[in-house]
């Protein structure tokens, strides 16, 4: 289901990962974005790492790594690959930030094109030959005094990144499915606020509260601008009608058992 | 150093959180980008822990989270705070991205006021009635069929936003200078508005507004709600004092002339 939401999915490629956390978890920030396409190249611990599966929480259930025993067997079929690493190299090449980089892999994703992103072992990244074999680097600009991520954590970012520039193709997303919570809680026509601040309004004026004719006008501006401003529903509304009541003994209430 | 370089910094509020791993990796992932208000409210399994430092990778070396006892506390001096949870709820708030929240928590800052983001805990996230004294709801857009984010990589995601939409704080844009208009307004901290609200709910208890003693809890995390929405402003905050002690005959002025 995720191939087909996502159309073509970028691969992520982690070459010698050491930590089966890292993989686990990095499994499971793909498929948080829809992602499986996992590649991994000569995992020191060899593959599959039972430990792994337990990180990922249930993501490896989901899908499974491809296993390859060298970077370029990994990358044949991609189209646009980016090396991760934050080290300034003697080799001029692009560089992309996470964004950048997403907005790059649009125009090979037009073409029905394929893009990896490329990640090095946890303790020393990627080797020069890699990077050398990538169209760019991709850069996450960090804290200069602390500046080392968690790998998981960089393909975290990098994914999201892309799939923030990729995800409006396919817009049934769970983050408008919430906004069908509020069809419920509908909001008051004008008339019905301007009721009820002119309610409050009228209140306030019996109890004396505008000291001076003169600046009775600016002060129920005022009121009105609070909650004027405030998209107030009319649950909320008539919530302010009851407070209005009790607290000026109008509707009094018999005290809660 | 890290302080001066982001200015006014986010500051990050785990619940009760459950697992030192995630205290660690969060700490990791915050120093990453500059940022170290880190502050635990209720840690199960206390504080300090040698395994969250580890996990840290260093960062726990840097910086020293803050304990607190209940939510209110860790909040208290915070201007805008924003609630993590995928769930929709019975309530309507504001909704934001990463990105759309990193970018209101740019006009705050402007006014050198502070943004927190708070996260509940590992397994049930964020009560209601946490909830409900925020200002809006963060929900980061998952693949709706595997959507459980690991709590440090949900974390890390929105402050990288945070810290993309700061970075460039030098560039005075001209899309703040019309916010300069508000510089007199502003925001109270999350305790002047609490302080508010408890007051409210006071007097609407002696004048029995609470039918029965077990609405109580769901109408006063109603109150929280409606004006815990809204970016009252301090001046407004004041306004609202000032109508309670009117419509209650506390301090009833003179009638105007």
């Amino acid at each position: 289901m995720t191939r087909k939401k996502q159309g073509i999915q970028p691969a992520i490629v982690l070459i010698e990962p050491q930590l089966a956390e890292n993989i686990g978890a990095c499994a499971r920030a793909m498929l948080n974005f829809g992602y499986s396409d996992l590649r991994l190249v000569n995992p020191r611990d060899g593959w599959p790492q039972p430990h792994a599966k337990t990180l990922s929480a249930g993501a490896l259930d989901h899908f499974t790594p491809e296993v390859f025993d060298s970077f370029d067997a990994a990358v044949e079929d991609l189209h646009f690959i980016l090396a991760t690493t934050a080290r300034t190299r003697e080799m001029t090449k692009p560089i992309y930030s996470p964004h950048s980089a997403s907005e790059k892999a649009s125009e090979y994703k037009n073409l029905e094109q394929k893009t990896g992103y490329i990640f090095g072992c946890e303790r020393t990244g990627l080797r020069n030959e890699e990077i050398a074999k990538c169209q760019g680097i991709i850069t996450i600009e960090t804290n200069a005094d602390f500046s080392s991520m968690n790998l998981a954590q960089a393909v975290l970012l990098i994914i999201y990144q892309h799939f923030l520039a990729h995800k409006d193709e396919d817009l049934e997303t769970s983050l408008f499915m919430g906004l069908k919570a509020l069809e419920d809680n509908k909001y008051p026509t004008r008339k019905d606020l301007n009721t009820f601040v002119e309610r409050l309004i009228e209140e306030l004026d019996e109890r004396h509260f505008f000291r001076t004719q003169e600046i009775k006008p600016i002060m129920e501006r005022n009121i009105h601008n609070i909650f004027a401003n405030y998209d107030l529903t009319d649950q909320e509304l008539r919530t302010l009608h009851g407070i209005v009541s009790a607290l000026t003994g109008k509707k009094g209430r018999k005290k809660a058992p």
